[in-house]
């Protein structure tokens, strides 16, 4: 926010507002819109640069042209709302006022930009499991190997204690898999298709908080959960035919429709409520985008696989 | 790209400038920035409607105030390289120009801000594997249950033929398998892995195109390599050191190392080709990324394992 935002009283009219733009200008940070106030501060209009050079009459009081329609935020509102209501409303600075109303100054175009563009660039970041400091102005164009390695490691490390303790659940079904060995052929693609339908929940709840910072979640998660187990349904049962017709066996195709069925549904389900709890506890939904969510639905997807399989083969 | 923007003759006085603005506003879309061209309609320079009131001797030349080191574009320039210019310059609308370097209009605000919000969404969408036309105004909140399936299903149903494919190359390894099962258990560390690597490549080249339309290709690709072939290193030691100790099994650890070490590698490999060559093409470099870049990848992992375990261990 800038407090330098140019300021007039309601009862100024457009010809006291240009020569005080003109002798006030280099105090000013944005000049996009003028401001106009009541005796007690209170925002209460607004004029653009543009209309004031258009108006004809310039002997008018401001409050005749003026729009009374406003935009505001307070100073605790979020960035992204902020990236949303210029979005939505074509804006180029949003005044920033207090409880009372009372203007405090605005947050103008350039800021405007650079907050999406930051939020932009921390979506994808956390989507893709990449470490980064808030505010942190690198981009991977310019930064070094040896940056590039500490942002990426972590996650990486985590990765392989993930996927160990993967490795060491798969292990207490070793012998039912060394009876029934086509199993093992199918982990990766149970594995992978929990992990795509978990990336495209992601980026849709990603786009989606963007893009209305006041989602509703009741109606959100419903949608979700609908869609996917018309997913699970679709894909479980293709899968189930192709592993069938490439290993004519029943059993596999149904261990494989049953599993992959509530695997999707399960990495849709962690994948669109991991994130809406962290935001109502205000810790940044996107955290709980990418590996950490993803590590979780590998992990349900093979206890899945495992249960339905040792539930119809019968005991280890 | 709007054609009316106010444009005014060099030798116009600030005067003649304003006196225009007020009477042919209505045809003016954007009125950020007036422009000023010789008589050949070649843009000199530019006064930002600020300056234009904070100017103080009305009477001047325009050439008198005017900024003439412009930043342009031609009609053919790249959207993303719009928004790049329009980022890095803090500039509220960009002009376009011809190539004798007349004016042709301008690329006004609220058309940049919309453009940066649809490529990322195209680049988000695509990166989580959702179908979706370009310039399609449809967001996940107000969209239809059956909507989100269409745009779904697609990529989930490749995914399985991808994952099928993936089944009946293992399945030449079953013998394999079978006579050393914990190799069964560590695929899903293996696919994980390489799809996390490739993520992490994904989510920094979707920002570095972004940011850097004419991005050095030699120079980013050379340090992508020598940054995955340090993170295969650390991850597969890593990995290689927690399967020998959960495992007692030396040979399995090297078998871990080695395969995790190339399957990174070709992983981020393939992640950071992918889109380039697309964009030497002239196709959309996002579409290389996401799902069919990690069934490749995941394809190539299973192929590494699988060769590398078959070559330790000694023929089927």
């Amino acid at each position: 926010m800038v407090t330098g935002v140019p300021v007039y009283n309601l009862q100024d009219s457009l010809e006291d507002v240009e020569e005080g733009l003109l002798y006030n200008s280099c105090e000013y940070c944005t000049m996009d819109y003028i401001y106009f106030t009541n005796r007690k501060n209170v925002l209460k209009g607004v004029i653009s640069i543009k209309n004031l050079v258009k108006a004809r009459d310039k002997t008018l009081p401001s409050s005749e042209i003026m729009v009374e329609d406003l935009v505001t935020v307070d100073p605790y509102t979020d960035q992204e709302r902020v990236v949303y209501l210029a979005l939505s409303n074509g804006l180029k600075a949003i005044p920033v006022v207090d409880e009372a109303g009372k203007l405090l100054g605005a947050v103008p175009y350039d800021t405007i930009l650079q907050i999406f563009n930051h939020e932009v660039q921390s979506d994808i970041f956390n989507f893709g499991g990449i470490f980064h400091r808030v505010g942190d102005e690198y981009t991977s164009i310019h930064s070094s190997a040896i940056h590039m390695i500490r942002s990426r490691l972590p996650w990486l490390i985590i990765g392989v204690i993930g996927g160990t303790l993967a490795a060491t659940l798969i292990a207490q079904f070793e012998e039912l898999l060394a009876g029934f060995i086509a199993l093992a052929s199918f982990i990766p693609v149970m594995v992978y298709m929990s992990d795509a339908a978990g990336a495209q929940t992601e980026a849709l709840i990603i786009r989606s908080m963007a893009l209305d910072t006041k989602l509703n979640v009741r109606k959100y998660l419903t949608r979700e959960i609908l869609v996917a187990s018309a997913l699970a349904l679709v894909s479980g049962a293709f899968a189930a035919l192709l592993a069938y017709l490439t290993r004519q066996n029943l059993i596999l195709g149904i261990i494989i429709f049953l599993a992959l069925f509530f695997s999707i549904i399960a990495s849709v389900t962690i994948n669109t409520v991991a994130p809406l709890i962290l935001r109502r506890f205000n810790y940044d939904p996107a955290l709980a985008t990418g590996p950490l969510a993803t590590i979780f639905s590998d992990i349900a997807t093979l206890a899945i696989y495992l249960a339905v399989a040792i539930t119809l083969l019968g005991g280890t």
